[in-house]
């Protein structure tokens, strides 16, 4: 099995980008976390982060992957091309928050990706990837 | 450490009820699930299954336990006391669901109770409460 | 054939109850209708009266009955639980109302049980249980 | 008692109209169970068919009828001319439909009629008419 | 000059209808008063009561008139069509009610045909149409 | 019979004021009109024109008068103190406006005096203060 | 193949109607211009205008025709009888309007026709009809 | 004359339960006000705590007091039981809350009981039950 | 202590104004009240009422008091800078309504001021203003 | 006449992209008919695909073309960055869907491109395109 | 050049109200900076503050300078009548805030003011005045 | 200081595009006011364009500047991935918009860059740019 994870826009700055709401944690750690996990459970992974919208959508396009984690950030309330792309591969796909979007302003509690995706994982920091990854051992 | 998993109300019908959207695995096998994983990890764990949201409400007001995983069902949607008295007891609480709740009506997308638990899990069918068993196993 | 009739909260004040809306009739009065029209069709039926959200849930569960006639009272417009039970149990059900739910203020306007039942009949005072009862000797 | 029942627009096509929400019975099928009820319980009756909203408005204004049997199809929803008659006229009215309209897309589950009749009668396919015949036998 | 008067549905039931809103006045009584005002002023007038929108669409189109005094009745609320012609004929029109549609309900608080209008009287009872006039004396 | 006429903001600005929207005639000329009119009728008048809200609820309130003319001009659509000053009062009032105000923005479209007046005049430019004055002389 | 072609209320008037929106182009214009695609296509034609709803339900309800072409006008924003008219039929049907409907004001942005049709043609000019004739041509 | 006051739901964790929103007093202190209170002013009282939305139903439907006060917590924003409780039993109620609910989330600025209620007294903390019982020092 | 006690615009009206609503007391009688309580309670108070929104907003931006009791009147729906004059000064202040608000029309069921203060009594006609002076023996 | 046609995100992926919606024809399939058609007409043609809306805006904005056909996908319901380039341009353009887009989820049926082209062609699978080609040959 | 600069409703307890939004700046020593910084282009400067919506009406509407600056303060949000008057006049004028109004609460990043001023300065505290007075600078 | 200086997407077709809108300015005359301005500030200054959203997010993200001036032009309304890029690098940065956004259609009215600048400038034409910078002066 090979996972693709998909880190949106922004989330390089993880650890410096307001840490009240999103934790100290760096990108880097949390992609460690993810290299673990892969490897205790024998599945290959490949990890990416992207600014750009077009770039997340010939990614995912791609489809050379077995299942899909994605972190869509910001462009979870607006894209509705991330949405498109994700359906029209028709692969697994779990997507991930590292803080609950349920409780923060109005426009972030409406996900366009959710509808797709085979189940949200919402709020647990870092291990919300983990958790992701877990599944994937399930199935 | 102890968990509280609560089932709201109609999961006890689970299998019988609509098995297109639900499946068809019965509450008594995902209580078997959530054990075995319990007693991997080392937790105790005590399991209910309501129809009455007062119940909910006293169940988890006496605050027996070191953290919370409940489906509230139908309650999710509709039930500010459940919500309330999960404020109340300021222990670390895991909201699960079978279905991915984004992909129903539209009154099933608005969750009650997500802005007062830490993280939300939705559309893993029973590997849903497991994914929240194992948070608890990383803090 | 054996039919269930559940009434909603507030219904044993009937007669008491805001007069100039629900009229002058008893729940007695209404009951001993209901009896007689089965009695004629050779049905048998049982009659439940609750206050409680959640006690309605289960007596639908259990599913001891080969039709449903409900009046949920307020909860036709609060309860997603009792939609729920219906929908899991899979009888044929039929929703009642004694005043006509349409020429009262807006919240009363909109019925969460409406969807996942046969048919609704509104309006009627306490023909609207006599004509539910009828519809059960068409099928 | 002299009853009216109207039929609104495209009811007659029922039987080739979408069967899978209107079903297989033609409108004359519909027609012949209303007149053999009618004439079980002594009534006279009239029945209608009519496309246009206006000879709608003016069948309803003349006032040849004791009791008014309606199902105003698509004028149900953006009508209010119709409302208007039925108010206007001041006699007993039943609004009747096949399918449910509450299990329908949102612009079929608001009705301009229902807050001038008596009572509604909803989703009992052709029986809906039949129980609205019995509610005259009732008054 | 000459006026063409038009009036909406159901208003030939006037006197009759719902009295406690629209007065006892018959739509003869009210002609009558229409009549003697223009003949007054020495204009020509033409009087029509419809029942059915595209009557009305019809009578307006053909434009032989110098100015339009129109009670759209229930139609003001939701006849597009009727605004389209007024607007395609491009001739002075006034639009009248006899009750003060703001103090209604909120369906009728919503002209369509205001914004194609000269003005809109509304809420002095049968001098609503006689103010109607003097205002084409005006101009 | 005495009437009240009051102008509300900006009105003293007429002529120089968006003369596409309001017309090139004063706030003067219009009085004149006004005057006259109530002249031959045998009409006494009075006539104010205020800037502050508070002022027209005061002379509103003294009800030193048969009859109330009142043009709110933007508090038209912000003012609930003077709508509640015109039901305090309780006496014959009649809400004009210059310009359509059914043309124009939809924060223009909906009055709060509306509700509380006998009736409203709307579009006719200065003759919609003559009209109001001609609609006393029926009563 | 037979095609129907139905002009909505008001296209009658089409030249002299609002031409900075409709263009100048006479209905007879256009209906020269359909007839001559249908003749190069070998199609038979049949061509009506009504302004009554009614009577559009009854000539889509009788069904002689191989396939639909129409502008609804008014009637695309308000009529859901024409909506349920054409999906009964159940024949490829076609939606055009001369104007963009999507550059107007709101009320005219929603189709209630559209979602019944195989596909819809706005803001073209006369050529809308040119293109849904040639659409046919295609199938 | 004799009170009953009705806690809702979560009540009971006073003191524990989020304090910076609801103060550090405890149910316990709350009761012996009320009671000190109407021992002063030669009130009988009877005071109950419930979680359940049925058992408040039951409760006031009893009539069993001359008075009610009830803070219903979170069911003021979702039970309309509670409110046709309230309604149908026609005694004189007051509603209470200890934080000013119109300064928190907008679900909880809409009560669906006040409009049952003789009046309402939000925002005093314990103050709040004190000057109910005051109010029915008056009556 | 002294306290500040504002009644907003048309209260001067009082007892002449909508009695069905409001009452048959005058404001003098309810000042002669809120005089007699304060003595009792060794408090200053001076008695205020104002037309004009700047005038209440000034007289509250001075601050020369020690508590206020405001009923804004047609102002607690629609002025945000009373509410700002209450923040602004930073003083224990208390909202009062003679009616149940909640009971009336919805424009007046949204308080622009209830935010700002320290909590709302709403309809105990003039014992509304006698239960806030009881808030303030007891601060 | 040289014609620029853009495709949006995902439409690479048509033919395997959900073929119960958009048809199980290839991008390149397409491709070919609009060039057929357009060597036909005499006409030149570029044919673009792109999945950053940045890089439409850019191609757009360039101009090099005498009518531009846009299916913008996705970014139909999202991008008011194209629509800003089409309008700068100013340039004929006509937007085309595969699908009808009014028969689908109401967030895809409001287009934000639709405001700024001529027209818009939507529902008629390849067809779609052909039709826009042959709007061209119109003008 | 001469500026006349307005503010609004509650600025002159500038310093003393909410600090923590508004900054520690009194109402003078803003003024000061405004007179400072006209001193040096050469401007005549007015400054006046109102707590009355009808004297800022009237003060914009005796148009007796070249270019406006307004801080409307709460009036915003609320105030139609001084949009008009400023309308009216037509002359330049710039809306400044000293807090970023998009940060707060809903009701106030809705301005009925930014439709007819030039342009709006937001949120640079007491430089949003001498950004505004910079501007006349540059025209 | 160093100031970099971002526009958004088409802003490089300004003087062609829609000039009755934006003016005739080109971007490069803008570029030299910005620059001009910048030098007799003493200040470093680099300016960008971008078509595309994921290139402002990075450009922004590297954080290579002490102050940030963008027009985001459409993304204004559309892209919450720039504002979390403002808002995680934590830096001044300011909102300009040439028109004044506030005149003009309903979604260009709501920006959701504008809760994470310290300011916003809307309207000014090229001296919005400007005034931006100067704001920098004073800080």
């Amino acid at each position: 099995m090979k996972l693709l994870v998909i880190h949106g826009p922004n989330l390089n700055l993880l650890g410096q980008r307001e840490p009240e709401i999103y934790g100290k944690e760096t990108l880097e750690n949390i992609n460690v976390l993810i290299k673990d996990e892969c490897k205790k459970l024998g599945f290959k992974v490949e990890i990416k982060q992207f600014s750009c919208e077009g770039d997340i959508v010939d990614c995912i396009g791609k489809g050379e992957y077995d299942g899909l984690i994605i972190n869509p950030a910001a462009y979870t309330h607006t894209s509705l091309a991330i949405a498109d792309a994700i359906a029209s591969v028709n692969k697994p796909a779990v997507e991930v928050h590292l803080s609950n979007i349920y409780k923060r302003e109005s426009i972030r509690q409406k996900s366009l990706i959710a509808p797709v995706v085979k189940g949200q994982i919402s709020g647990f920091g870092k291990y919300s990837y983990k958790l992701a990854v877990a599944y994937f051992a399930e199935i």
